[in-house]
């Protein structure tokens, strides 16, 4: 029988936060002994006759060569067998290290790798949450929040406005008053740079934001979904979310932090489904929580995809890949400027954004119907209701065609 | 809001079996409308501001060219940007149609991608077992089973023994008493060919095995794990599991068949984790059913990795793919020979085996210690203790070395 036990002691000696929020599922939770763990003990035997993959008569992958004349550059071998659970250990560690060296001074779980960024964010939903959750998501937010956490597994969604009018500012106060109303374990998801707002804080911001969740008067796990990590286009902003500080600042007798984040946005691999979920914990409560979040994908999709993560790992193997990347970016901060010029340039009321790939404008109760009418003209953009928002995508949207789009929200919204 | 009680209305309405089978989870999934929807509503707008994925000033993917490189023969926009949520249309599509002209007589869901294999079991899971369902799985089995039905969804698992000894045949009177025994809904997983067995039934035991099933006093879903499908080595088996036979002989009142298969091993692409998830079903119940799928995987992955769908359905495209699999085909057939007659030359007790990639040999209490000698001599099997079993696969073991393995573990079991 693995241990299930020793993990969770692991856990609740080392971890005391991670232990109190965790769910009944997330408590008997393992990585089950089985084949692949046979099959990793016959590692390097003369004859090994233990896994159900073929390989050919010498030892070597035998794909299809219709799919194996698309790949030039990986290796058959790295696309068309079998990764490790939990992902290609040389990825895993590439991850860990460049994170170690942005948070020189947090430890570090091992980076389990993730199907995409949500797979990361139904984790930790998994592992920490059920219908006695109280779950804080920023009003307004990604609607996939809602699914993962109230629809899919039960839990109490509390909104916190992640902004205030007159002046506009970051609503520090109403979240600290949202997390001293809790009364038991809770989850705090927050998303740096911000989608829908496109809206990362100032450092004075964030300090005063990691006090209110520090601050928690119960187990909390706090989400850090970062999957705009880096899209930052103005100054004095913190430029690296929120992960690091509330490492350094909260203790682990109440607060447990988790990182999602991926190759999605940060590698520009929309399809290639590679995120990562790392949470700041230390030696044996690390190992533990890495190894139940293995079990979840266990259980769930086993291996990631291996083509995915073989471009991944080219990537971040490259020399070149910071000079392609600051290509990209360049042409993304240049979108941005000529979408903040044009609607300042228009007066047009919006709520504030530097970072991402968004802005959101007020269309008040008019934000459906606005999205309609442009929709018929050709138009497209995406209403947020529940706030009064219209957001704007730069990413798609060549700069050359951006003022003729503000033109026409703004004739909407006239 | 989406509309969940018009899909569980088509459930109830139009496949009573699946609507009391159904979890409590999947009662209340609904595929959330959001961005996505509204994208796809902005499809074609001359301006499209409407999603977080980058595209240059022509709407052209801009990968990484470090990743574009390593492709070749896959356009970039199906490598490198998000594909639909429940997989590429012209792949289900054209899986849709591959299984169709399979069953002609079968109506069919459209064809789920899942995030391989496991995907398809555990979205099968999610939506039909919580902790007041009994599954019947078989004994041995993949001991991922176990972590899938009763570790993660708390399902109260009954093993079923697979085959009665002396003389060795199905043990199709042990399933049939099982079923009738079953007093609560349940799930029933049926896996042709077997693992770790290697066992295809014959025509007329999968007839006697229909019959039992359709005898269900319950309402009862039944998933054909049909992994190593097609790896049939002997004449007169069954050549394409039992969801054909099952899906025409049994009552929308009371039994749903579900398939869950894939490229992962009929294309030999162990590494892309593209499966697909299929219902036995037809008209509104078949699309809600579909719909209920897809929106488990909107809260646990959302899209499915591109750059594998792309070599799928590159490979499903290809005038060359029956030619090619014919190859690998033939080779796994050679070393089945084999192995088939150095263990009947040495007389060594063993299950029947006639297909996958396995054969289970009889080695008593004695599976695990032999495993572990087998181990320090340089020779990597798999054991099964629960059935004394040794489990050598020979997708991995060269023909030229099949008859080398055959006399190490001989001499062990001696």
């Amino acid at each position: 029988m693995p241990d299930v036990d020793a993990l969770n002691r692991a856990i609740r000696t080392e971890h005391p936060a991670a232990w109190r929020c965790m769910s009944a599922l997330g408590r008997r939770l393992f990585f089950p002994v089985g084949v692949s763990s046979q099959s990793a003990e016959a590692r390097g035997c003369r004859l090994n006759a233990t896994i159900g993959q073929l390989t050919d008569d010498h030892g070597q992958p035998m794909p299809l060569p219709v799919m194996a004349s698309a790949i030039d550059g990986l290796t058959d071998a790295e696309v068309f067998l079998y990764p490790p659970q939990g992902g290609r250990r040389d990825l895993r560690a590439a991850w860990r290290d460049q994170l170690q060296a942005r948070f020189p001074d947090t430890p570090l779980s091992l980076p389990l790798v993730t199907a995409g960024l949500t797979n990361g964010l139904s984790i930790a939903a998994e592992l920490f949450t059920d219908e006695d959750t109280d779950v804080l998501i920023p009003l307004p937010c990604w609607g996939n929040y809602q699914h993962i956490f109230r629809t899919y597994r039960g839990a109490n969604l509390i909104d916190y406005p992640c902004m205030l009018r007159d002046p506009w500012r970051l609503n520090i106060e109403g979240l600290a008053a949202q997390i001293q109303k809790l009364e038991r374990k809770a989850m705090l998801v927050l998303n740096v740079p911000g989608n829908p707002t496109g809206y990362t804080p100032t450092v004075s911001e964030a300090e005063a934001l990691v006090d209110a969740i520090a601050a928690s008067p119960v187990p909390l796990v706090v989400v850090c979904d970062d999957a705009y990590r880096g899209m930052i286009w103005e100054p004095d902003l913190i430029d690296d979310g929120l992960f690091g500080l509330l490492a350094a600042r909260t203790d682990p007798e109440r607060v447990l932090v988790a990182k999602v984040d991926g190759a999605t946005k940060e590698l520009f691999f929309f399809g290639g489904r590679v995120g990562f979920l790392t949470f700041a914990a230390a030696g044996a409560a690390a190992d533990a929580l890495a190894e139940k979040a293995k079990a979840c994908t266990r259980a769930t999709i086993s291996a990631m995809p291996a083509p995915s993560q073989a471009l991944v790992m080219r990537a971040l193997g490259s020399p070149e890949l910071a000079a392609q990347r600051k290509v990209i970016r360049d042409m993304l901060q240049a979108r941005y400027r000529v979408l903040r010029d044009e609607i300042a340039a228009r007066g047009l009321p919006h709520w504030p954004f530097n970072s991402a790939f968004f802005a959101l404008l007020d269309a008040g109760d008019r934000a459906e119907s606005a999205r309609q009418a442009l929709l018929a003209q050709g138009v497209g953009v995406i209403s947020f209701p529940a706030v009064g928002g219209l957001r704007l995508s730069y990413s798609t949207t060549p700069a050359d065609q951006i003022p003729a789009l503000v033109e026409a929200v703004a004739a909407q919204l006239a």
